[in-house]
């Protein structure tokens, strides 16, 4: 299998051992505690499941200044993002070697993460735009990413930390969540070596099914990851339960059996786009894919990034830096000329109008009313699935008034 | 004088008697206290500055969901967007009568203000969602504006506040922060009667002059009040001084005497669009200006709104919801066929090749190449300003490697 990143296995900083964790657990009720924020949180979490290996904690500002100028910690290990514990206020924690993180988006705040504080340092506003200038490629508040950077604090918490649980994520998406070695395990047990990873947040229709599909028999992979972003619910965002459904239902049908795993992960979008992109496939490569499919835009916002900036980064990379590849796509979409998905970069002569498209509001109002879409856009399993689930909400609205 | 909003007179929550102030102080350091998060510091500084009077501190969840539906609070008075204290852990001030606020963005956390607490609730998932769609018109996650109130926790702490002082305002931007009472003051004392401010972030270019000269000869005002966003900088800004510096000189040299006030106000940009719009309007009634002017995607970002929604909005607006009118505008720039400055809207037969338009990236490069932009897109003098800010900035550059 392809190695983890940095490393000959997996470091996952969750305490697996049950006595070892509650032992932990005792003891840092008896610490000074830090209340994390939720880019923090998100981080210990990708930690805990080996997500990012071979990182054993939070960084410190030379090597968040090194990341964010050249993808490399000080030690020279390869990594594209700075990885950082950021607070306001260091009063409760000042002067203690070790130390309660606990956890902002679970009732109660309980102690996720238990940290051996290495360093607390000052980061002073000029290398605060300088990381949000590298990593986001840009300074305006108006990008979502620098809005919420922007707000996390000039403190900067380093160290090692050990992990007590996986946050509100293995709860409420326990059909989906899953750590990097869970799926490297599955991927090992499935006996696959090439294997091609998908990012997605919505439930599939039939364009990004294809897409998956061609991905797989331009690279010969033997399988397929569907590996969802897994996160708080916003308005309007189809539930956890219903994509699951919809892409498992397209998977059960429409893919040969054994080819494809759907599971997913906890993390926030960052919008960091091309930067964003090469995490993605660090983290990719330590759940065991070689291949990550990288979209149009990926990770990208507003008109922030160039489309294919995402895929050329990875142009750039030193031959070291990664062992998985990208698999770089643009939009597909069903052509009315060919009768078939296309990649739409590779059909020169179409215009607009000779694909299929739903806007998302259209495709909500068919679904809500009772109305498939064509089956050029969705397959009619998955369709079936979603209309039921707007039409429950629709009589849900109409009985609450 | 335009009456402040909702109240016979302003009702700033800054201790200004330096006795009482102190005392609070001493007090304050026995309270149990809380880490304002920056949002709600900005809300304390408005608070205190009384461009929110008439609110004598944050709302609670009723006051809040009243006010984001229909923009009232639960006793009646028009508000646009609902003034919060929202926190992830409790855990300090739980049974708490009184509590110190502290302050995110200045060295040490100072205490801010003092607040009577008279309610701590918390917000589910579905009012946070809710919150969030009718403020912002989206839930999208990559909004600026959402993404950051996604942010703020939970808790909903709500009650009077009495402020101490005005975080980095005061210092950092002596020469033009304001308080309401002192703008409303100063308006007095000049003797103008109708007023119409103009709200900026940038040194102002011979565009955004004129347009406040259209402004101030349409609607017959007696003078201008440029109103300045202060905050933290972001890379790339200029920096107050040098914007500072910009703008009086243009008010110098081509506006005539006791025509225009130039100051400032600290505040966070939400992206709101159309309700921030109304609170700009709420805030620029309060400190004395007849009239705002609201251009084109008034506080808006990306995609969300439409370019003339947030003026639109006003036209919705119950009559007595407010006292003070706005100028609805569009973009200004040099007509070539008219040898003028023209609002984009009013000159029907302009194609984009008749303006005289300098992209950010070209104007920034021309001024720190010391090549001063034409005259129809710059003052001479203002241009003279900028190019040794940044030929400065250049040289310092150099000099650092």
């Amino acid at each position: 299998m392809i190695r983890p990143h940095g490393a000959d296995a997996l470091k996952p900083l969750f305490v697996a051992d049950p006595e070892q964790n509650r032992q932990l657990l005792t003891e840092a009720e008896t610490l000074p505690s830090l209340l994390l924020n939720s880019a923090a949180a998100a981080n210990a979490v990708m930690l805990a499941a080996g997500y990012f290996t071979p990182l054993e904690g939070f960084m410190n500002i030379a090597d968040a200044m090194s990341v964010a100028s050249g993808m490399r910690t000080t030690s020279g290990l390869f990594w594209p993002v700075p990885i950082l514990n950021l607070t306001h206020d260091i009063g409760s924690i000042e002067g203690a070697g070790r130390i309660a993180l606990r956890d902002p988006n679970t009732d109660g705040n309980p102690v996720l993460a238990v940290m051996n504080v290495a360093s607390i340092e000052e980061f002073s506003p000029d290398q605060i735009a300088t990381i949000i200038k590298q990593v986001y490629g840009t300074s305006d508040v108006a990008h979502p990413g620098v809005a919420v950077f922007r707000t996390l604090g000039k403190y900067c918490i380093a160290g090692d930390i050990e992990v007590l649980n996986f946050s509100y994520f293995r709860d409420e998406f326990s059909d989906t969540f899953r750590t990097a070695m869970e799926i490297r395990e599955e991927i090992h047990s499935r006996g696959w070596s090439k294997v091609v990873a998908f990012q997605t947040r919505n439930p599939m229709h039939l364009a990004h099914e294809e897409l998956c599909r061609m991905a797989q028999e331009r690279i010969g992979a033997d399988g397929i990851v569907i590996h969802m972003l897994l996160g708080k619910l916003k308005e309007g965002d189809i539930p956890a339960a219903v994509r699951n459904d919809c892409i498992r239902k397209m998977v059960e049908v429409y893919f040969p059996e054994n080819t494809v795993m759907v599971n997913g992960y906890g993390f926030d979008m960052l919008f960091a786009g091309p930067r964003e992109a090469v995490l993605h496939a660090v983290f990719r490569q330590n759940m065991g894919a070689t291949h990550l499919i990288v979209g149009r835009d990926h990770a990208g916002v507003g008109d922030y990034y160039g489309a294919f900036d995402a895929q050329e980064i990875f142009e750039r990379l030193p031959d070291d830096a990664l062992k998985i590849e990208i698999f770089g796509a643009d939009h597909t979409a069903w052509s009315r000329k060919l009768n078939r998905v296309v990649m739409m970069r590779e059909v020169e002569d179409h215009t607009p109008d000779d694909y299929v498209f739903l806007s998302g509001t259209r495709l909500r109002e068919m679904l809500s009313q009772g109305i498939a879409p064509p089956p050029e856009f969705s397959r009619p399993e998955v369709a079936r699935i979603l209309m039921e689930h707007y039409q429950f909400e629709e009589t849900n609205r109409a009985a609450n008034g």
